[in-house]
């Protein structure tokens, strides 16, 4: 099964594509869409869309894994965080991609096993399942990653109940 | 100028057009977007997409003037209505239209004279100012048509400063 994991902004937009396969992880690549602060807020939707449309023509994903959004503290940056997360799943339904969300609290808990790891647990747990030579950077990146192998883990088992023929 | 103002959500996207030339508003369409509430959201996202390119590429307009969004109570609904508010300015990106944002205080001033006004107050005003023969239904729609009537009423002031090519 080979994943997009998201974590989803509007300057920096985290993203990790991995594959797994007997539950062996085999990481393709990862990186993130970067928008520039001084564009327009909607020309930044536009090369969201464009970059991740070509990454999902690139790596042909059987599933999507995206970080369900809360609100902060700060109502304008959840906002605009929200408009760029629209054009992700967007991108996902015109390629028929299903798309799967999962909370901080989820993906904690299934890539360290505990739902209370801070921040740079999980990013270390993931280097350490990916076999990567160095942390990822920037965070987002690495929660990219995270988010991936949280699908990965979670999907055998939604697999029990529906959609058996989406993981392949 | 030929305007299409956008009352934005997920169920229902409120859509107006109209053009305003020598301080005289002509209705070219109104109506809504829906989207089935038993459908995948990133499927709902992909058919506002969809209809709002073709509704643009029929119209060709000048601009397109959104309602602003602010946190609700309701932090799902704000979120969701946020993601599918992504989609318009993406697609206004696409099509190189410049895309604006009213407030609600911004709309009831510039279409009531009164930023107090009740929405029954906006919507009447709204009906009268564009010579409808009935008032448009849902709110939605009519809170578009408003929208797009508060840009005709600001663009001209707008235009001694800034991108006078953009009003033609």
């Amino acid at each position: 099964m080979r994943i997009i994991g998201i974590d989803p902004g509007y300057a920096i937009v985290g993203v990790g594509v991995i594959e797994y396969k007997n539950s062996r992880f085999t990481t393709l690549d990862y990186g993130a869409i970067t928008t520039q602060a001084n564009t327009d807020f909607s020309y930044r939707l536009r090369v969201i869309y464009e970059d991740f449309t070509q990454i999902v023509n690139q790596y042909k994903p059987d599933a999507i894994a995206i970080e369900k959004l809360f609100f902060t503290t700060n109502q304008k940056t959840a906002i605009d965080v929200a408009q760029a997360r629209g054009i992700i799943l967007l991108v996902a339904s015109q390629n028929n991609i299903p798309c799967y969300e999962y909370t901080p609290l989820q993906v904690k808990q299934s890539v360290v096993g505990y739902g209370k790891a801070v921040k740079n647990q999980v990013i270390e747990m993931t280097t350490k399942l990916l076999n990567l030579s160095k942390r990822p950077k920037p965070d987002d990146v690495a929660d990219a990653l995270a988010i991936a192998i949280c699908h990965a883990h979670t999907a055998p088992s939604l697999m029990n109940y529906k959609n058996l023929n989406k993981y392949r």
